[in-house]
């Protein structure tokens, strides 16, 4: 795979100046975590000092930074584009970032950022507005470049290769925080760096949608909802399953047959410059039409980028359009509560000729043993 | 070691509530993260979706959560001195705080919690102020109650079983990182459950404070810094020893001794009533006076509770006093640009008595191979 260089990061902060510009924002305040991940290649090894990268419609990107950590943010691949300046232990924090802005001004800030940090600029500066990414400018990352892809189809292809081989192994008469802990392995050996969630919700712990694994022992004859990813290669995989320990019921059948349409038909529905909510409300219709409206609990999808789980949303309410190069998951489910679950997930990718997926494993309803 | 129970919990949002009234606050406003752990004995599954625990002055502490996770919510020992309100996918997550607050109101906010909320609420009740918990409660969890000095003693017991079994590893011709996993592997045997930072700062790479581990390799005649904790039953490590591998010089031997005795002299100035910076003046005063002042760069110590750092810090500028069961690290260094540095650190507990350490290995210069 291509990697990252300099040249990546500065179009990348070319492309934040623009959309800072066309929002008629001032500057993009930039703060650690994923936002500043994707901007300027860094992650700061302290939390609690004072790190903010600003991005001005016009001018040059400056990054202020503790001094101590100074030599770190210099040593990225984005540090050729990005002006740093420091601050030490015992100084104002602060006052190295109030100077970046001007009075008046209009300002973007991560939706992340600290509520600490922001307090103290509105303080300093009371003329100033600030608004968070997700209002102004909500589909900042949302849109990836072919490099970004790429690294997400790696990792969609890995947490694929990771269902292929939970396949393989015991379910019936082991507790689910085992499988969670070969799922947890088998995403590791397949190259991810960070597991960020492996859900084993069997029986009826699959009927709460939030269920991670705990200490239930798996029986014959459970559905069980596997719902697990983590970062590869600094992108996300985030795709789900629902296998079977045996063979199903005609009921739970017919449960599973309803959210493989429902998913299905929420992906044909994907195209360039529909309104994000159709998708939610396509796949809802699926399931409400074949009566168990009320037992899908969750907004159907979400982005997916230098994060699991960011903007864009597939949810009621978000109006924005499609454009080619977004990536969400799609994850219609059935809940019917202290009974079971069942929820289809595959992270899709908004291509101009149409939606493809970056989950290719089957979507029939597997049978474990 | 006692559990921790209901009552505990009960007894820290009772305090919560009694330190917002004492400061004229209507409510503390507590986001997920440490301070939500520490109060709610939560942390939810998702980061996006807004979970805030609102806890006023007068009244029931009430949390406001995804519906999808109102089960994990309503599991914690703290649920039972906690109302939750829920929302749901599709509706406006704010509207359910935003009822919890008045206008007119004083709040005070976690630091961490995210801009995105606080700019949402500051746009629906344009006539409340909010401060950070930061600015208007810095000591809200500094000073430790008897089960969390239980907690951090134990936890400070296996980062020192963890230095004592490091000293039988070899470093000469291994790289940084190969010691850092050892670290990793050594703390999570004598029972943490995460690992913040395992910093191995080899020769130079020691006289970068901030230097994590990287692909240097450990040469015969390297002061090598050793920097690492994290969680353990939900509370912090943090130690840092410096050792060298075979024969210190004569110089090496002096700044160690230097850095020792800022140490020894900082814990001893320690009582309560005391402000925090004059541990910081105190320790800087010895090695300023022996010559070394310029390369002394950051504050001699931070607080550690249900994170690895936080309030109390040890800071010029810090000029609240220290009070009886307040627990911080000590840790002067010395770092020589592009030779070595040196820095021993100590978690150190104010006790009604005097000062006592929750780290106690050797000070003395380890020689290892």
């Amino acid at each position: 795979m291509e990697q990252l260089t300099a040249q990546h990061f500065a179009d990348r902060l070319a492309r934040g100046a623009a959309q800072a510009r066309e929002a008629g924002l001032d500057a993009l305040l930039v703060a650690p975590g994923p936002d500043l991940a994707y901007f300027a290649d860094y992650l700061p090894p302290s939390t609690e000092r004072l790190t903010m990268l600003v991005i001005p419609g016009e001018g040059e990107p400056t990054m202020v930074v503790p001094v101590l950590e100074h030599d770190s943010a210099a040593a990225t691949r984005a540090a050729g584009a990005i002006r740093l300046i420091t601050w030490a232990d015992g100084e104002d924090e602060h006052a190295p970032l109030v100077d970046q802005l001007w009075s008046g001004g209009r300002y973007a800030v991560s939706d992340s950022a600290w509520a600490l940090h922001l307090l103290a600029l509105q303080h300093e500066l009371p003329d100033v507005r600030f608004a968070a990414f997700s209002a102004a400018l909500p589909m900042l990352r949302a849109v990836k470049a072919p490099d970004e892809l790429d690294r997400l189809a790696a990792a969609g292809a890995a947490a694929d290769a990771t269902f292929e081989d939970i396949l393989n192994v015991a379910f019936a008469g082991r507790r689910e925080d085992e499988v969670a802990a070969d799922l947890d392995r088998l995403l590791r050996e397949h190259g991810h760096s960070r597991v960020d969630f492996t859900i084993v919700g069997s029986g009826p712990n699959g009927a709460n949608p939030h269920h991670e694994a705990g200490d239930r022992v798996i029986q014959q004859g459970d559905m069980v909802v596997l719902d697990f990813g983590g970062l590869m290669d600094g992108y996300g995989s985030d795709t789900t399953r629902t296998v079977h320990v045996g063979e199903p019921t005609d009921e739970e059948h017919e449960v599973f047959e309803v959210v493989k349409r429902a998913q299905q038909a929420a992906f044909d529905a994907v195209a360039v410059g529909v309104p994000l909510q159709e998708i939610d409300r396509t796949a809802r219709a699926v399931i409400r039409d074949a009566g168990y409206g009320e037992y899908f609990v969750h907004r159907v999808g979400h982005g997916i980028g230098t994060t699991t789980h960011e903007p864009a949303y597939l949810v009621e309410g978000e109006t924005q359009p499609i454009v080619a190069g977004m990536c969400f998951s799609i994850e219609p489910g059935i809940y019917l509560p202290g009974r079971f679950g069942v929820r289809i997930e595959d992270i899709v990718v908004a291509g101009d000729d149409g939606p493809y997926r970056l989950n290719n494993t089957s979507h029939e309803l597997h049978l474990v043993r």
